[in-house]
């Protein structure tokens, strides 16, 4: 099924189960007025929302209505934890070549993660403010997952169990702040603003065959200002899949109902072409394109986003409908 | 007033009223149940918590109960946001100084904060449950507040006015965890297991004169195992006072309502005597007492807390009566 939260005025919006062509919606009230209220009760919750999603699919329920995206909130507006990880190493491996520096060897097999805010996030067509063009503001296309309860000390098999709900995050970052707060080591605060998500969160099921071994198998695209930048697969190349994301979390607490585990930018490795490596896939986020140009130029070209710009991220299925709906927004000033 | 959480088996417990002196408590059913929701909405609900809380104190309630802190949950159970500052320079320069390293010019102007865990909070009473002694447990005594929501871009002095609650916390930190964790630059993930906050969150002017430019003036007492290790003044020596670390987050995101802020390890300079320095006021996490040893012997001498050591945190008001109720927490195996 696929759930979504729409705008209501209030902090934690309206639950709504969305048809799965994302063309009608269905409020779940009566069931869950919240999604967090779903999460802290999937057990008993989530059949009754199944039982309005198929009926809402085949066209038996009276009271659906249009889905509109744009009314829509985060799927969880605000959560109790928002753990993003770096599982695409591909992407620390440009990071760290583009300033002459090595990925240690520890980096493939110890999950980089850092927590995140998680008090205000954003929906998926509201802008994304910032102060000053000066920050270097970037999205990062990601895959994110919803947990239930998983123990203290989950293996990453039980850890995948916990899984509940699947969607897409724009982990905005604000690039010219991370240097500086990197150098402090105790992780990011202001160089990551609010985080949008995908209009839609949808349960593993949805997505058939293509969520395999903890993983994605579709294609993350991203258009910068309409023009295609990133055809990215976030399947193969996700060097810790998202049962041992959640089990790195877990290693020394409880991971609690409601937490948000993200993948961290889609990337995959470039090719060689003519003596000369390529990435044709892309790229999901503006910070690699410049580390691609300083690998091979000596310096990036390619600016941040300014005012004005847009950005769209989007994953089709395998039968070329869109799963989670689009995140599509604007930057813009206070 | 005076506020608590008590369990009742549900996630976010049951708000109540706690008397001035601690002993008794009174329900808050009718007014709100769980503590989010007062902080949601504070304008219109802490209006009725005070004239309860008046009542209570008064002993004009009729359904007031003995109040018992074992009880307690954390008076947030879960948050959606737990930011630590590391505001005590004095901390910062002894731990750099034990391993031979210069403070940052800029740690005096730009606070030191990490992002914590907020979706598994424990309560004042509860065990410190860790896999291994191997971690090397610790304690960290801190003051901590609750904040309403707070706008991008606000000043300290904006933010101090965003302070709802006051309260302390146990930040509990896996020593031996930590230097791989800042070695990689992300933050703390594995090092920081679940955080334990005092029976009782306070309004600041519970605190009365001792609430004073966004800093509690007054002693935080640690006792391990029986003992007294820490008798630290919280006020004077806080180089980034509450609106300052507020201000801090929000310089690129809007902090919401229940978000919670700490103050780091409190800590007090040394003082010459005798030609050798001393630290008569003690210190209010075990690591800090090994940098100690270190500057002073060449190695740490302290160990770190085994299964069965006791650790309790606590804050006298002028008039010598606990303001929050006691951390008081034992350590254990899973």
């Amino acid at each position: 099924m696929k759930l979504a939260t729409l705008k209501d005025g209030s902090r934690d919006g309206q639950l709504v189960v969305v048809s799965r062509d994302l063309a009608s919606a269905h409020y779940a009230t009566g069931i869950a007025n919240r999604l967090q209220q779903a999460l802290d009760d999937w057990g008993f919750v989530s059949p009754q929302l199944q039982d309005l999603s198929d009926a809402l699919n085949a066209g038996r329920t009276r009271h659906a209505f249009p889905f509109d995206p744009a009314q829509c909130m985060a799927p969880l507006p605000r959560a109790y934890q928002w753990a993003d990880g770096s599982a695409y190493l591909n992407h620390v491996e440009l990071v760290r070549k583009a300033r002459n520096a090595e990925v240690p060897e520890s980096f493939y097999s110890d999950p980089l993660m850092y927590q995140g805010g998680s008090d205000d996030f954003i929906g998926p067509c509201d802008r994304i403010v910032a102060a000053s063009e000066a920050f270097g503001i970037d999205f990062e296309a990601e895959v994110a997952v919803i947990t239930g309860d998983v123990k203290m000390g989950a293996t990453p098999a039980q850890a995948l169990d916990g899984i509940r709900l699947v969607m897409l995050a724009n982990d905005v970052s604000l690039r010219n702040l991370i240097p500086n707060e990197l150098a402090k080591g105790f992780g990011f605060f202001q160089s990551k603003p609010a985080t949008a998500f995908s209009p839609v969160a949808v349960t593993p099921d949805e997505l058939g065959e293509a969520w395999q071994g903890g993983r994605v198998h579709l294609t993350l695209q991203s258009s910068w200002n309409g023009r295609k930048v990133g055809m990215c697969d976030a399947g193969e190349e996700m060097t810790f899949h998202f049962g041992e994301l959640i089990a790195h979390i877990a290693k020394t607490r409880n991971v609690r109902a409601g937490s948000i585990v993200g993948s961290g930018t889609v990337s995959n490795k470039g090719v060689e072409k003519n003596g000369r490596m390529e990435w044709p896939k892309g790229y999901s986020c503006i910070a690699e394109k410049r580390c691609i140009e300083t690998i091979q130029d000596g310096q990036p070209s390619t600016e941040f986003m300014k005012y004005g710009d847009t950005i769209r991220i989007e994953m089709k299925g395998r039968d070329g409908q869109s799963i989670f709906g689009a995140i599509d927004q604007e930057v813009a000033a206070p």
